[in-house]
């Protein structure tokens, strides 16, 4: 089963430099803390030299009063002995994820319905719009909606004002169609990952206008691409896309209007794998499990 | 039904700028002459100042007989009167496709298979390659094979010799993983459309190593383009593509495997699809009907 | 171009046994009428004794007034010469959409939100349930929303109930997860058509509980259907069906999740479609154009 | 990366019921013979009382040699103490495959390219059919060709040619397109596993025809399943599904077209998933890992 919600379960993610040994090392701590591993995932770029990944879910009776000296075992073993990063997490700790938005509805919408519906598992303490147009639908929802404007000459305040909002309140920020370049300081001092979803099978079409550059190439499929965010615009780690086939029949509009569909189906999975833990980042490319 | 290739039946390619009654003008003319349209696609890239297409299916008693007539009234009505562009094709007449490759099988065997179980109603007269190493697989089919290698310094005279082969035998040549470019010259010297298959979803990954760099980028899908060949190289009119979904865990040759099975399905649609006329060119893309 | 919607775009639908010069028949009264074929799809089942269907979309200035004239010359034509059956449309009128719900609301809130995004080109003046749950959702969107219980025992008198809300206000009933089956006499009654979607692919799984089977059956996709009602249940013509991956890893519920993305996007293209005039009915099957 | 086929190379398969310290007793034994775990997937369908799965691709030098040892110590632990069934393969032990057919030869050359390409990883000592069409292109590829009528009366003197012709010399049989029904007692006899490819996604359509009754059903989608072979006609448990779009334009020849392109892909897939012990048999479902 792929998701595992209840209080006892947690969710351990190592990665590092490939060795001899790590499955059983894992597997050996867990087991001696009782715990159950109910699933697990590993992958491994080459076993010569190369770099692991794994992903285990386990089931441990009174997890969160045994999580600091678990933590202390993996640390001294895989940290010190074995010089491997890891993260330890209960899967009952909904991650806190701020939206931000301009005046497309699709993406968040799509996010809300399915964090009311129970699917997605977070927690949404916040969205954050540099338009006012959805107030009322976030707002309908029961859920906090801030207006930051961003105007030119303006970008600098505005960013410090949205870190003002976020700064120890949130996990990730997902970007569900905000159509402003975040800055390479933003990015740093906002310390959590940031998800963007963009409108094009990256990296064909890059940059602005996607779906009328794709009309004018003649291409049969329109997709849409979700990615951490880094400096390099349209470049951070690809964590899903996908795609639909269009015809030469088809306006910008109507591309505009099936790749909407994908965008918010390819967000949502972004979302809900990273919120898993299920997404490890390798360099520029990602691992998911 | 899509295909009809009896003895009566033909096929009307018209296209040019749009205006009213160019439907009832076509439609008069062929209802006149005694055919029965079976199957029709129309297209208007926009009803005030825009291009029209169409591809008529239509069946017509002795037809061979009376084509010269109907081309004729065709002529006098759609070229001369409403200044529009047409093709008048009967369905019986196979196209002839001469199939260049290089080393990689896939493609070409796809092609030949599907051509002797009738698939693709096509004649094959000969596959070209700066190779010899798929001639006796070629031979097995029954399929002249004629070895052009091309070396550094006798492109120009390589490319003369296989003008010599294709000059008034083919209709169209089909480009299976042919690993040269072709010259401009070439291009314009051979007369006929080139149909090509790229290794991944243009515009992504133009030029060379394609999967090599899906790798490096980490995306989640890998595809395969068939477009008409022009001298802009990858750049030519699209006529077909499809992907496939991949994962963090497959090698580059693991890519290039499933990404072969996406190449030749590609592949041999765009080449059923142009040999059965429903592919018109519109400058840099393509209607398929 | 697919969707046109202005002011005097026309739709004709025809339909019935084929015979030479149907097209041009059609095409000669639209054009002698000064309309301008944009669009047109025709099929035919088999051009000897088959059957014949075809969809124009035309442009006629001023199409309102001249509707009645135009009907009346198709009547005389194709009606009584030819015995064929026709539908005349305006683009601009919309077609009056009730959506019947229980309590699942995803395919419900994706059509309320396509609707309201424009996407549909439809109204929707009143949503009906048997249970209350989903009456605030449904009036946020300014929409009226009916409880109308259905118990065991009083079927009967909430169908006409139901009728007496439907009846001159509706041109089509959408079952959007409506969880009762609908009489033989409440669908001969209602006189517009019905369209459910069904979660499974069908003919796979009909009845209840598709995905429960689904698992223990162990197939590795999960899709759904949207069709037009009948009284035989679940064998209606198929109007739309697509299908997602799924795996042994998943349970019942994750099947349903990812059923319920498959359910609003089918049944979303299936309510467009239809509201489009894109799709006849051809005994137990459907053409969509 | 998924395959891994060098001399040095293991796969361990473990099923049985789940209980804690499965994962740590398993990679223990592995590590301590010298092995590194470089893949390993595991599941469970649930951690109190469920079924537990497990594959692990490791590396060991010298594994021939350690085989016996290695084999002993999991049985002492996995098989005597947790009461665990479990596989243990050399990766490069090639599999036998049998490729049993009639006279459609998509699936069979299909299965042959990419054996010959290196794609598939195995050995295939013969072809098996109950006409003598194929027999040219099995043999042209260097392949032995059984030709062993089935005709009404001789079918029990068949399958013991088949047997006689099969017993101790493959690990597994294909039945690509083959179209006759193995009796229960062959099943039972051949001792190896039995993998057919039904041209429908199953269980719609199950039986004759179905190319057929799905034109005649009017579905949208045509599919192909690969399922091992039970006394259960159509019921045994499925490795793999896909489907293709289909419209009501496309006649069944145009269905049966279309479904051989996914009933290839969808065979080659299962014999690679099974020939790399990817499918673990769970019942009347399987687990591909």
């Amino acid at each position: 089963m792929k998701q595992r919600d209840d209080a006892d379960y947690g969710r351990l993610i190592v990665q590092g430099a490939d060795r001899p040994g790590i499955v059983a090392s894992v597997s050996g701590i867990l087991t001696e803390h009782g715990a159950n591993i109910v699933s697990l995932d590993q992958s491994s770029s080459d076993p010569s030299g190369g770099r692991f990944f794994q992903r285990s879910v386990f089931h441990l009776p009174d997890l969160s009063a045994k999580l600091e000296s678990l933590n202390e075992a993996l640390e001294a073993k895989l940290g010190e002995e074995l010089g491997l990063q890891f993260r330890l997490v209960e899967a009952k700790r909904r991650k806190r994820v701020a939206i931000f938005v301009s005046k497309a509805d699709h993406c968040l919408l799509d996010l809300l319905w399915r964090q009311r519906d129970g699917e997605l598992g977070i927690d949404i303490p916040m969205v954050v719009s540099n338009h006012s147009d959805l107030s009322d639908d976030v707002r309908g929802f029961g859920i906090p909606f801030f207006h930051v404007p961003v105007e030119k000459g303006n970008k600098a305040a505005a960013e410090k004002e949205q870190l003002n909002l976020l700064k120890g309140n949130v996990d990730l920020v997902v970007l569900a169609r905000y159509m402003q370049i975040l800055s390479g300081d933003f990015l740093e001092e906002v310390g959590v990952p940031v998800i963007n979803i963009h409108h094009s099978f990256l990296p064909a079409f890059m940059g602005a206008s996607p779906y009328q550059r794709a009309k004018e190439r003649g291409v049969k499929l329109v997709g849409a691409t979700a990615h951490y965010v880094t400096e390099d615009l349209d470049e951070g780690p690809i964590i899903e896309q996908d795609v639909i086939r269009v015809s030469h029949d088809e306006s910008v509009r109507e591309l505009q209007r099936k790749g909407a569909d994908v965008e918010r189906l390819v967000l949502s999975r972004a979302v809900a794998w990273h919120c898993e833990d299920r997404v490890i980042r390798d360099g520029n490319t990602t691992v998911v499990f």
